[in-house]
């Protein structure tokens, strides 16, 4: 870290607000590959944090950032095994996505669960202990020689055509050709532009409680558990206790061998119309909750907070663009649905994928034109609307679970395929070195899912949204909408058959070598042509 | 944790202001005990502290603490693989204290090194990662029910004979019996009840500026390093660079098999009389100590902070009394002297050792009157002083090799018998399970260090420090001071003859095994009477 007396003198290629996940891995890349970086941040390391699930195609992308921008540090992000021996032991494991659904006052149908299993033979997904996964990256960002001005409140900011220039509270001024907002809600770059949508476009309404607490016991050991009979337990994974207005999520850290964390992140979201806040405090709240749901209760006997509660208003919002002259907003800066889904975490790396490379080559080309960057709006766009579609969907259906259950399979639907795509593309990038492959994934109309799979998934996505708001509207009943969005999952051609993900019945994924098989020989003789491809 | 409406209601036992070390221990062993505890704190976990360096006497202490109040959970700070398996694999391995003496302006002389070896058979110490060990302890409390507001920033405290009340600046209003400050220097009780003692007593005075860096060289592969021949690797331990008017502290997390982290805690203290705070930042006044120290800057070559230096003006501040009505001060919160010698984590455990039995004494009888509580104010009063005239002492030696031998010889005489002392109580406790041989420690006039030992060490401590003062006053050559300091050592009957701790050449510190059968033959054989009975 140079001192505030170099700083001033020198001219940055590029300035980053905000040391966490995206702006540490950014600014990593970014001095990797000489181009000069500097990362702003008002705080400091270690900080509390959530969006701790990662999920396979995260994973992958973590994978694939390491290897196209040749970080090798980055990639122990992508694995359990890699963040237990390198990053923090902290983190737990997660082996699978679990979806309990309850109804108030009854007791808990065994029959109405879900799960995803994540296949062993594929990898092992992490629930990261944040503090330590976002201070590593910084750390790796800064051993690269990214400089970094933390502790550091920007209130001033000049873009033009010559660059930018940043100033903080205390007077210090900041010179670099291109800034990257990484910061979130209160984007200082969203506030001087006036970027944000009001009222936002999503369709999905939530708020939430959350914090981590010692004592919650795994939920395979409560009564409500018995019967379920699903692949894996419960506590191996993120679990999600569902219900008509919201969620709960489960994300244990104490949950393998030799494990050392005994903590648990627990959040409640609910939509914030139906759940409005009130005088109660968090704590008050979550416990007239659990009153409610006694089978959830259960799990929570005993169990403490410590740290305080974080309670939020309205998670949603968005921008009516991210990308300027001399700037663009990241993730959780351009915009943010919910964590349903871990999709934040997801949304952070790819946009970091996709905006490193356009960053390494402005800077060797000394051209920071803004159409150079305006794919990394629409992508922000078409991932933003992509988890709105999938978590307002999904909020109608917890008000009936057969409906519910639909919305799941098409979860499954738009998570199986880009994930083999980017891994495909992945593979590929290894062989060939050349990154062909991981730029064609950008060839995807509207962005959001990666080509060649993308447009047939946001059409039934589309579909499935629009089914959801006519349920939402009384002009169709949940059942019917349940019916017709199996049906559409069995018409969308790219979905492979062999997954079964149309059948209500098909409750536990788990893609095990045998379903992988046959999913393989229908990739190469009954897929649509432009899926085949991904088979070869 | 219960939320602030029932917080409102309730009247506990004992409010503890600070979340940190003392604070999170103290809860816990309380809340063990069935004591209403309520720890408040403007902060939340996980945050930054220094004080990472244990002494084999806390390592004891802490499992005194876990023995002794039955609260196994802290026992696992008390070795390096508790903390590695227990509470935090970031942290590092301490397995000895090194010190190498440097004179600006020449080449380091390769026999003015000193290192107290930690001997494996009896324990390895520990770099603790504070923000994993200190939110540890937290949680521990409160899985133990301790009540925790956190976030909350106490402007208003009453006590008298009913009781204690607090306020907080959200207005919310706290009801105990007893107050523990355990917050630090801007302590509220302090302040409140002006007990702060202007100016300090303190003879040392230092300043410090620190930070967390990567990319820290093992000493022991730079050249600065060749021909020291000392027993064991400079980075498998704290290693402290000492010159004239100063010190700089070289903490590595890195250093032992499967470390996860790469981080080095580092920190310059030196006189802030001879090296007054000028303009510089942090960062340049380290590059400028660098470049007048060019064997110690090959250390830092490439190395880079990770988060924003700390900069303190001077260091030491005290206490006229630290105990009051319904009240007392902790560790950090009743005085400070300086990191060297890694005594701030000790007094914190020490004290809290002392207080938790009398706390839990006062609420079985319901009698908190203060005389109840009088020791603990002799004992801080006394680790003051000792550790005040130990680094007033060594800053004194730093202006000359020989005079800063031979402290160091008495450093290591007043460390090797208290922690021999406190085994032996802790070996008699564990035994007998009676808290006599623990409560006999007490005995000790003036407090600061344990009985049968202190009075002796305490004596030729300020033997020492009086030496040194004439050294400072022009009326003692350094070299006769330490001829006179070697002699009294010699002469310290209470000092075992085979430990060699008057000869100056004696510079590397082993115990090993075959000197600690001279050890006890000589306890047994030539110790006077009352030490006799250590070696029984």
């Amino acid at each position: 870290m140079t001192d505030n007396g170099q700083r001033d003198a020198k001219r940055y290629d590029v300035a980053i607000l905000g040391a966490g996940m995206a702006g540490g891995t950014l600014a990593a890349v970014l001095a990797r590959h000489g181009v000069k970086v500097l990362v702003i941040d008002a705080g400091t390391h270690p900080r509390f944090a959530v969006g701790e699930s990662t999920i396979p195609y995260t994973s992958t992308m973590i994978k694939v950032i390491a290897d196209r921008y040749e970080v090798p540090e980055i990639g122990s992000l992508a694995s359990f095994r890699g963040i237990q021996t390198k990053i923090s032991p902290l983190s737990g494991r997660k082996q699978n996505f679990g979806f309990v659904y309850h109804q108030e006052g009854k007791l808990q149908d065994p029959e109405q669960v879900n799960q995803l299993k994540i296949p062993s033979w594929h990898s092992t997904e992490s629930h990261l202990f944040r503090q330590d996964t976002d201070a590593y990256l910084f750390n790796v960002a800064v051993a690269y020689g990214a400089d970094a001005s933390l502790g550091t409140r920007i209130q001033d900011i000049e873009t033009g055509p010559d660059g930018v220039v940043l100033r903080s509270d205390r007077g210090e001024e900041f010179h670099a050709e291109y800034l990257v907002d990484g910061s979130g809600f209160r984007s200082p770059v969203a506030d001087k532009f006036g970027l944000r949508e009001e009222p936002t476009r999503a369709r999905h309404h939530s708020r939430s409680l959350f914090t981590h607490m010692v004592g919650v016991k795994p939920y395979d050991d409560c009564e409500g558990a018995k019967g379920h009979n699903q692949p894996s337990p419960w506590h191996a994974g993120t679990l999600h206790h569902v219900f008509d207005g919201g969620w709960l999520w489960v994300i244990p850290f104490d949950n393998h061998e030799g494990a050392v964390s005994t903590l648990c992140s627990v959040g409640l979201t609910v939509d914030e119309r139906v759940f409005p806040k009130d005088g109660r405090s968090p704590q008050e709240e979550f416990d007239a909750f659990l009153a409610r749901y006694p089978q959830i209760a259960e799990q929570f006997h005993g169990a403490r907070a410590v740290r305080p509660w974080v309670s939020t208003g309205r998670l949603q919002y968005s921008a009516t663009r991210t990308v300027g002259e001399r700037y663009c907003l990241t993730a959780h800066a351009a915009g943010f649905i919910d964590a349903l889904y871990s999709r934040g975490l997801n949304n952070t790396f790819e946009v970091v994928n996709a905006l490193a490379w356009r960053l390494i080559e402005a800077s060797r080309d000394g051209d920071w034109s803004t159409e150079r960057f305006s794919y990394i709006d629409a992508l922000q766009q078409g991932l933003f609307d992509v988890h709105d579609d999938l978590v307002y969907s999904s909020f109608v259906g917890f008000r009936d679970y057969a409906l519910w259950n639909a919305v799941c399979q098409v979860w499954k639907s738009i998570s199986f395929l880009p994930s083999m795509a980017l891994e495909r593309a992945h593979r590929l990038f290894l062989e060939t070195k050349h990154d062909g492959p991981l730029r064609d994934l950008e060839k995807s109309d509207p962005p959001g899912l990666p080509a060649p799979v993308g447009q047939g998934l946001v059409r039934l996505l589309t579909f499935t949204r629009e089914l959801c708001r006519r349920v939402e509207d009384g002009e169709v009943t949940p059942a019917d909408a349940a019916e017709q969005i199996l049906a559409r999952v069995r018409d969308t051609e790219v979905i492979p058959t062999p997954l079964d993900l149309s059948n209500p019945d098909n409750r536990f994924f788990d893609a095990t070598p045998d379903v992988m098989e046959q999913v393989v020989a229908w990739g190469k003789e009954e897929a649509p042509e432009h899926i085949r491809r991904l088979f070869r």
